[in-house]
């Protein structure tokens, strides 16, 4: 018998047991009551844990889990737990749902800052008919902070889309149509170069505030920026400066310091940045609970499983 | 000697001429003069016309002309001339560089109302956290009307990002992860399926209208349509009625029955649909006159020209 812990207070957990019981039908879900501190049944039973933000100390309390599966993409969450056990595998979340959703993201909003819809949806509001100036795809440089999963997915369909696209990375990467940069000596070159700027980096020490004065400082003037990795990559007055200077012309973020963003962030009404809450790309438990089983199904073989965190590199 | 005559009030010939003659320095660029009734030089020494809406009348008094090409993708600013030649053959502008920003602005509206980004962009201006429904890619079905180089190629672009696609036109077309409906017969079952309606359809006297209450009321409840055909192609005050009942939820105009859109049109300020000014794509000089040079080339070496307009299909 397989039993996995599923926890989460923001996620369905009748669907996900759904998913999960429809590609392995002899798993047994258990879900952690929502808002419970603890879970409710026997620890010494539980193979595999699926969280999301999980309270700190009690992972490490299940002594027979092979495995922890991160319901995001991200794992920071995990990470903050000063007890995480050292010894089992953590598993980012990787699944064709959330790639495909958060491509569709970056590409509209890519596009929309491209094809300078902001100044025609002001144009619309005030009534003007005026024709703005084109930038041909293949004159628009555009630049993606991070060619993990999902940003490598998104630096190829805009490559597909004819714009000109660029990535930088830790270790350089071979995407078609995409140009790699990598490490700290290529980042000069690399904002240098980037007109619309998006960030899907994983949140580590290295890239908490990349978002920030010095980096603005060396993009082309009247660059766009787009957040879409956590909000701790953003300093968050760095940009409002930015902005007011022009420096910066535009800029979309799903993420922030603080969410949900507070009712008195300047960001909610400033006429240059779209906001919104957090939902740049969902985990889709249908196609997640797949992904979740085969690396299940790998461990029974006793392969090594997909995806698992380099706890050294902190992605 | 080959000699080409440019006609555009809209466009800048100086940049056209360059473009041209980088392609083929041996051609004679003839600007007619802007706002101009007549050409100025030798009619009989032109050999081929660029053009964007000539006067009425004029091209027939060109009794050297081996063939009009149109600036833009449309040509029923030519057929609307009752002596426009019958033996010359009349090309259709087909370019990388206007099919390039088409489908940029195609894949952009689609997304921008799949992922429901007029209500994100109405709860930030009131300042509401919420997360909508998301709707994955795949259960998101797209319908394009016409896939001639633009409506195919944008097919083709969005069915790459995992959104379900399907394409109508007058005969059936093989296009990779794009379903195909033909003809008046396949009309129905496309619409019944099509979430959201693209309209990339050419102007003729069967497709003019096609944006009509009949059409909106074979859609699924709640579509959204989006027209980047010609104006003529909507009925305004239907779509204005199936918005106001529901049956559309939304909208992207990018054409109008009269351009510019008359300031007291209810477009202008409606919460469901975003106005642009005939922008969604433009003819970029450079990879255009490489398209019209190797159409000047064959037709040099004897050969048919490529995109000649079909008179009896009418496009």
């Amino acid at each position: 018998m397989t039993r996995l812990l599923f926890k989460s207070d923001l996620d369905r957990a009748d669907l996900w047991t759904a998913a999960l019981k429809k590609h392995k039908p002899d798993l047994e879900v258990e879900v952690w009551p929502l808002r419970a501190p603890e879970p409710a049944g026997d620890r010494s039973a539980i193979d595999y844990a699926l969280v999301w933000k999980p309270p700190a100390g009690v992972l490490k309390t299940l002594p027979n889990l092979k495995a922890i599966f991160s319901l995001g993409a991200g794992i920071d969450h995990l990470f903050g737990d000063p007890e995480l056990p050292g010894d089992v595998p953590v598993v980012r979340m990787v699944e064709r749902g959330l790639t495909a959703g958060m491509t569709e993201y970056v590409v509209m909003q890519v596009l929309y800052h491209h094809r300078r819809m902001l100044d025609y949806r002001a144009q619309q509001r005030a009534g003007v008919w005026d024709e703005l100036s084109f930038v041909a795809p293949w004159d628009r440089k555009v630049g993606i902070l991070g060619l993990g999963q999902l940003g490598g997915d998104a630096a190829e369909k805009l490559a597909l889309l004819g714009l000109d696209v660029a990535g930088w990375s830790r270790t350089p990467k071979e995407i078609p149509g995409v140009a790699s940069y990598a490490g700290a000596a290529g980042l000069e070159a690399f904002l240098a170069r980037s007109q619309i700027l998006v960030c899907l980096l994983p949140l580590t020490e290295e890239t908490r505030g990349i978002l920030g004065a010095e980096t603005f400082a060396k993009l082309p003037r009247g660059a766009c920026v787009i957040n879409v990795g956590r909000g701790e990559h953003l300093v968050e007055a760095d940009l409002l400066e930015a902005l007011e200077s022009g420096q910066i012309d535009s800029a979309t973020l799903d993420v922030f310091a603080r969410e949900p963003l507070p009712a008195d962030s300047p960001f909610w009404s400033h006429e240059r940045i779209v906001v919104t809450p957090h939902v740049a790309s969902i985990t889709v438990p249908d196609t997640a609970a797949e992904a979740v089983v085969e690396n299940i199904r790998r461990i029974e073989r006793g392969e090594a499983p997909r995806n698992v965190v380099d706890r050294d590199r902190g992605y």
